[in-house]
């Protein structure tokens, strides 16, 4: 099936250009509320299923033997800015396993963040494996693979008991048959997942229902470190940051490459999986705002301090706004009614 | 009508993400030699026009009392880098005007090129408008404000004698309705245009026909420039440039934002234009490349220094490959075939 146009933006009185994709909302018990699009198309999540990822770190015990509080917990969820709180807790996290950023397998990018890429930029060094986004997931992982007794080195591959741990919380947690993984961007398996089982494993993950009690209470402790530090999910002028400082505990999110989003209310006991097919941001963040915004109605305060997420403007490079990201017309009204 | 698939993005053996959009190719009467897509659909060209935009430049006779040669008219009709030979070549068409970085009305943005980027964070500098990809169009347009005798403040403005000879360049080249304008991002009127108006500009462009004489020579002589220095047109690493430097006069093209991209065929008196519906740059570049391939067969010789523009490379940030932005199955012989 064609997915249909969810998100246009505008330029005067024109739409210039359009994004297609899928969107569903589901129960803990699978019940679709809400589905635009070809919801159980199987798409790459990316980052969005870090925290069902960091879920080994917490269950095998590790994040306990390693002293792991809130803010490595939210960093081993996160795709973060590489500020220098992220890089300094992401040390942190390999120290404690008496590892090093030497045993990263993760590659390595410039900072997301403007400012701390300059600082590179400023001070002559080249960014590393610990400045890249996944560097706290990545670090989580070297945790697990010392708690678990094995040899960190490879842990990226397939057949590496770390990811043997992700790969059945990832099997668990969706339901899904994962079948035979692709690569992603940081080089570990990226398994095609139906959209729909992945909003019904973000239900479950904020409500513990459909999961082993172990697992549940992991779940628990990575949201609630999530919660109490979104600034380690992402970081300065994020979406995932501001959404979660804005909306708290009514909400969690996270974003993935390639146009993906997932997130969860936790007090409806709703998950929510996007994927834009042409793998745009601009486009998923609007996306996700347009479904906060419909079932978590911010308040007036909340509706102005969103307002920029809900069709953020499109401006000129003198800052005279010009256009608009938006939902289509409608798209609040269909998802509420579905 | 809903634009098909053209370019797809894979990872492992699985389509990750899809890109849609029209493509259309003419000759210098208008008639389709290959059209996939809404052809007649109205789209925002943005960039790729700024050959026709440079077209009073050298008509109005400023480009001679300027004393404008072929790096300031390639640069005239740039989307650049921001490389210092960009930015002094920007600089030298305001003074030859008796102006300055000043009087540009551009807005201003980091250079694209990271190391001209790099080199500002490291001394400290904030960009400038000379630094905006669009400096070199905007001086020209300095420029022609002069040999207006027109005072070049406001020259963004619809009302400007500037916009007014360009919109006239705009309206007799594509010989479209060009209607109201919205804003570009560099502040100038942005007309919606037909798609296939766009690419018989491109056609009239390079071979001279459907022009008055002085119009085609002004085009020879803006074409020739772009031949004689395909680095001012973009700069080090960017699609223009290299295909320029590959093709040579074969070839005429320049990119737009928002998925949009015109090009010419000289030889074969075709001009090309193409938008993508989600404005995404990977998709117009390698649909683009699957242009060029299809009305320019390459030698093997360049068809192996153009391989990583037909079908780049998806890879993980430590470098492997896992996958390709490429062409949907049959797009080169439905190029060719209709």
């Amino acid at each position: 099936m064609t997915n249909p146009i969810l998100i246009e933006v505008t330029r005067g009185d024109r739409v210039e250009s359009t994004h297609r994709g899928a969107i569903v909302v589901v129960d803990t018990s699978g019940k679709r509320r809400a589905a635009i699009g070809d919801v159980g198309a199987r798409v790459y999540p990316r980052s969005a299923v870090k925290v069902i990822q960091a879920l080994p770190l917490v269950e095998s015990g590790a994040a306990d033997r390693y002293g792991l509080g809130n803010p490595e917990l939210a960093l081993a969820c996160s795709s973060h800015n590489a500020e220098p709180r992220h890089v300094a807790i992401a040390r942190k996290m390999l120290a404690a396993a008496g590892r090093s950023e030497a045993d990263l397998e993760c590659g390595g990018h410039a900072p997301m963040d403007k400012a701390a890429a300059d600082a590179l930029v400023r001070t002559g060094q080249k960014p590393g494996r610990i400045h890249d986004n996944c560097s706290g997931k990545h670090s989580g992982f070297i945790c697990l693979a010392c708690a678990l007794a094995a040899d960190p080195a490879g842990y990226v591959r397939p057949g590496h008991p770390v990811q043997r741990e992700i790969t059945a919380a990832l099997a668990a947690t969706t339901g899904a048959d994962l079948g035979e993984p692709a690569v992603d961007g940081c080089s570990i398996p990226a398994y095609a997942i139906p959209l729909d089982k992945l909003a019904l494993a973000f239900a479950r993950l904020v409500t513990g229902e459909g999961l082993a009690p172990q697992r549940a209470a992991a779940a628990r402790r990575l949201v609630n470190a999530v919660h109490a530090e979104p600034f380690m999910l992402a970081g300065t002028g994020r979406f995932d940051t501001e959404a979660l400082e804005l909306f708290g505990r009514r909400l969690f999110l996270k974003s993935g490459a390639e146009g993906v989003y997932c997130a969860a209310f936790p007090d409806l006991g709703l998950g929510v999986a996007l994927k834009c097919d042409d793998g745009s941001g601009r486009a998923s963040e609007t996306l996700m705002a347009a479904a906060i915004e419909t079932f978590l109605p911010p308040s007036d305060a909340e509706q102005v301090a969103f307002a920029g997420r809900l069709a953020p403007s499109v401006s000129t490079r003198a800052g005279v706004g010009v256009g608009a990201v938006r939902p289509v017309a409608g798209l609040v009204a269909a998802l509420r009614a579905s």
